[in-house]
């Protein structure tokens, strides 16, 4: 902040407030100055919070502003009640109505602060995760690896897919996890060739490859994991397929080290996807990152150079997902994702089950 | 828009999205210009919008542009490619960033649109639902009634909270939801007194007053109930606070009628939670509206100087919760929520649960 020449730090962001504060609400709002950190929230959550207190879930040294009336009225308020010059705020955060509001705002309550755009300074900080973030990550991806076994021990001919998705949130919530991290994908047939379906009324049926792609939320840490099984024999083609994607997550998790551009690490992926005839049916990023949300930085993609500045390495500490992937329109497609972890010398898949094509 | 001067409009709220074309998917910006409705998507979702064509869910006459890098930079593309003057963006949707880059790409794109911020174009459309709408709505809330029924009919001491809120989910997707609208809120004792608690580890046990809030996503489109159960027979306390919240449930929902202030309907609950002596107790407003999204206009709430500008009048075909509570630190609390349709004439109470207080 202080290089930025900011006296204060508005962060709208929730998953920063919760990486900041430890607060997993709905609604707050922090303001961090050179000595304080301001949190507002309203009364819903100030019970929660008193009781927080003590515990290893709270935040020490919070000076708390009720809300009564609108969050950003109450922002005005607290930040016209300061003798501040330069505000940043979360650029990437806050609409151009919200900001102009506040503008507009804080000219009528008598304050001079000019409010600065930022830009990933909270995200900068969770980009890397420390150790005990890690072990939380590494307790999840050890818990969604036990419910991905269960999934591919279950999954049958017959079932609709909407059913064995909901199966699925079901073995994610005996995991423990408080919520799923996204609505769970079961695409069998030609929807597996759809990377996004929405699991539907169609029933699974042999001969379906079959894309199950699930994730869940561990105490407010996301992991996410995929696997495509065969119902019945596999066909030569659908063989060739799935050995082709597992040859491309095995390179992209190879080309996984710190140093390495995130770009490169996406086009291990791809070039090994291009060396099987499948180029062109890889149509979506290579990874991407898991934290509080469960698509965060570093982005493991192609450089768009219309946004993408640079050639940003990863380092140890950042986790996020290899899932390459094959889609052949009206015919099927394969998927295959594990969660890894860049450590000081390489890399560490904190998911773990088998690769080998399954055929049920 | 030719009232606003606009000759295009970049629609970039999912939402919006949806409401103008029936994609249901999780990426797509629609452009709007006097003749033609531009629909920017990915790869992902070209299939399952190729495969909807024909179809009740299609949406004819949309000139699709496929986006192979950022989304961002296919839309200044699309604008620079036009003789367009004054675009308008939707300024509650899109960041403070994100419009400085789309500013900053179209000039180099050689440009000379200016950029116009909106507010509330689609969104003013969506706040009256039409007959198809509300019949959607109808059966959403005809569907979470008996998902009601069978939770007061299941609700147990001696089961965990975020056990109970699963099985409530289990419920809701038994129902033919196809996903819960927000996280499913079962909080007994003093937990009660949070109106939104998360879900915990704590077991319901005899003597508790339980808050059971759900919803559940149908067709698109999101419904919202909350009752208040009593686990054994209810205090004399209680009693006293659940009769004091119905009161003021039976006064709101009595003062909805088309041409009535949405800040009178929370007044009418308001008021006669403070003459029973539960003013203070009452934090949150009275109700939202409910649509493509679970929280949406009208807010039936307080009037809040610093931002809502007008005493905005209900109208027929707009859909909303009534949700008055009263929540007493350290003791516990009631909410009770039923969803209402402002008819031409009065309102209709689309849930249809008993608010009777019910001793399990």
């Amino acid at each position: 902040m202080a290089a930025l020449g900011l006296d204060a730090l508005a962060v709208t962001s929730l998953p920063n407030v919760l990486y900041l504060t430890n607060f997993t609400g709905s609604a707050a709002i922090g303001v961090v100055t050179a000595d304080r950190v301001y949190f507002l929230t309203d009364f819903r959550y100030l019970t929660a919070l008193a009781e927080s207190s003590g515990t290893a879930q709270a935040c020490p040294g919070l000076d708390v502003v009720t809300v009564t009336g609108s969050y950003d009225g109450a922002l005005a308020d607290l930040l016209a009640s300061m003798p501040l010059k330069r505000v940043g705020f979360e650029a990437a955060d806050v609409t151009v109505a919200r900001h102009k509001w506040l503008v507009d705002t804080l000219a009528t309550r008598g304050s001079v602060a000019e409010l600065a755009p930022t830009e990933g300074i909270v995200e900068s900080l969770r980009v890397r995760k420390d150790a005990h973030e890690i072990e939380t990550l590494r307790e999840a991806a050890r818990r969604l690896s036990q419910v991905a076994r269960r999934v591919i021990a279950e999954v049958r001919p017959g079932v609709r897919e909407a059913e064995f998705a909901f199966t699925i949130d079901s073995f994610i919530h005996d995991a423990g996890f408080s919520r799923t991290a996204f609505d769970t994908i079961v695409a069998g047939g030609s929807n597996s060739a759809l990377p996004h379906a929405r699991s539907g009324e169609r029933r699974l049926s042999e001969g379906d490859l079959v894309v199950l792609d699930f994730g869940g939320v561990y105490r407010s840490y996301c992991v996410d994991l995929t696997r495509t099984v065969s119902l019945g024999p596999a066909s030569p083609r659908a063989r060739e397929v799935y050995e082709a994607v597992r040859r491309a997550h095995r390179s992209a998790i190879a080309a996984v080290a710190p140093g390495r551009s995130r770009f490169d690490i996406d086009a291990a992926a791809r070039r090994s996807l291009v060396e099987s005839g499948l180029g062109e049916a890889f149509g979506h990023g290579t990874g991407h990152g898991l934290g509080l949300e469960v698509h965060e930085n570093p982005r493991i993609s192609q450089r768009r150079p219309d946004v993408d500045a640079q050639n940003e390495a990863v380092a140890p500490g950042m986790v996020f997902t290899i899932e390459p992937g094959a889609y052949l329109a009206g015919w099927g497609g394969v998927r295959i994702e594990d969660d890894v972890l860049v450590t000081d010398d390489g890399v560490d898949v904190l998911t773990d089950v088998t690769t080998d094509l399954i055929e049920i």
